[in-house]
């Protein structure tokens, strides 16, 4: 992988999820994980979320969707957190994952709502 | 269902999927899928498109993100025309699927763009 | 696989699915498909539909439930016709897709009723 | 929402999934997951079981068929305490949560009988 | 079910995910879980496991595939041990990863080089 | 995107889904799917495919178990056909559709086997 991009998606995705995250999964990876965390980095942060055609709140948006619709608790956590440091406010969080339960249906927004208090409950951000 | 919740979401479901498409789908709907069409309109276009919480092309985006997650593409065809109302630009319909390529997985891309071209080569809107 | 096993749920196949259905899949099968047919007489339709503890009208509702929430239109087509022939009425099979709709999401709701409409509009049963 | 709508429903979801489930969810919501109680409430639990067309029994075994295949196991976990309350055996839970191993594959039925056991050594209802 | 095919099927799940498991689940399963149990050794375990077409170690590499796709950690982290005593080493593990996580989505990938760095820091096999 | 991975990974795509595909696909792309192309062929095709770490006869066969789970019939034909120009017989095609049947459950493994059978009639390779 071009170590530029997994830089340039390594900056990003301390700014969206947050420096401890990055040091925590990133920098502390071992031989095993490394390529999935390099993945990561260059793929999603900066292939997809560099570029200019969407700014980070759509994108946070969007996450919070589709990680509700493909039932990934752990990531959608994260990505609660990276939605409220990318200026979506719990109220607007609280319509994305609304929406989420009539087209994913129900269970999958009692789960996601669950998973959104939680990361309000620990203190956001 | 409530009926003025059933009407005030078919006007937003004509306004956001077109007068055409409700035609077709509410108004002939025989007595067999009468009540989910009524279900549609009351808890998806009034219930949630109605909600003040978020603008129409906020609402059009998640929507793409969600139906190529959920493997849906006859409603993401609907969506996507939908999508071009409320404008989102079809420079923004592209970052969506992107995004959603690498979040739900290249073949859901692959599929999802698929869809997309088929929806503006038949005149899109 | 257990010979007997595969000749008691072909018969209770035919008896659900059409005997139409099962001579253009299983006794056409070639020898690609042979053990899939073979698989699904067996493991399917006489390890679960033949087992006394649930009627064959409950087990085409829990059919049309999975089949909708899984996303597979033609097995759900199939059932549909299978449901008809064990009893459960057209306002029986609305009912379960509107249930399915909720708890599947909307979208899933939308796809499944299409298909329905398609099986009572070529003469259902 | 209707209020009337969301009242009907709050009560046959305790009747359904108990009176302490109803009131650690729905009275205890704050601000943030209000409306996706109320959401619940009203569609899931007014519009859909509160329609006469299926008993609750047959209501309640669609929801474990479901809840299987969509991987919702809190959910399959509140609705087999409701199974029971609807007059569900355990020999017919068995029954549907095998007919889900065989259509919604192995690890679905595995995942699906272990909730199942963590209700019945909880005391069940 | 055929008590040979259950006894075979036994026998190779105990050679792939270990004696241990085995006496936990399939010995000591309880009348509820039996038939499941029963089902999983029969018509995993022996109807496909034990057919010679494929060997081990690529049937382990597709299971580690199928689990990360269907979204099923407890069942991903069986077979990666079942993976490593077929003969697939860390790294072609990593390999089925990271494949896994560009087809289903990078969350799905994240999710399960989670799992096995669980399983490799609880001591592997 | 880095244009030496492109050009790298339409390379492979041409050797194991044919040129013909990739003339359709990556050249005759239009402005709106081209970074769709660039994506798949960077991503899934350099830095997944020409990794060394596992063979192209396994890849094939993942991703013909990973694209039945996922449900995307489009990608899977296309990837029996890849199958084959990777050295995976057919008798090995019906042993990872098998597999992927009482995996993914038996809807899967019907819908898998019928698309395999599409692409066997139309000559294959």
């Amino acid at each position: 992988m071009n170590p530029e991009s997994i830089t340039a998606g390594a900056k990003t995705r301390a700014q969206v999820l947050g420096q401890n995250h990055v040091n925590q999964s990133l920098t502390k990876a071992d031989e095993f994980s490394k390529p999935m965390e390099e993945l990561a980095s260059a793929y999603c942060w900066d292939e997809i979320w560099n570029r200019p055609g969407l700014d980070r709140r759509m994108r946070s948006a969007l996450n919070l969707a589709m990680l509700s619709a493909l039932n990934r608790p752990q990531q959608l956590k994260l990505h609660i957190k990276g939605a409220l440091n990318n200026g979506l406010s719990q109220s607007e969080i609280q319509e994305i994952l609304l929406q989420a339960a009539v087209y994913c249906g129900i269970p999958a927004g009692m789960d996601a709502f669950r998973v959104a208090r939680e990361v309000f409950s620990e203190g956001g951000v």
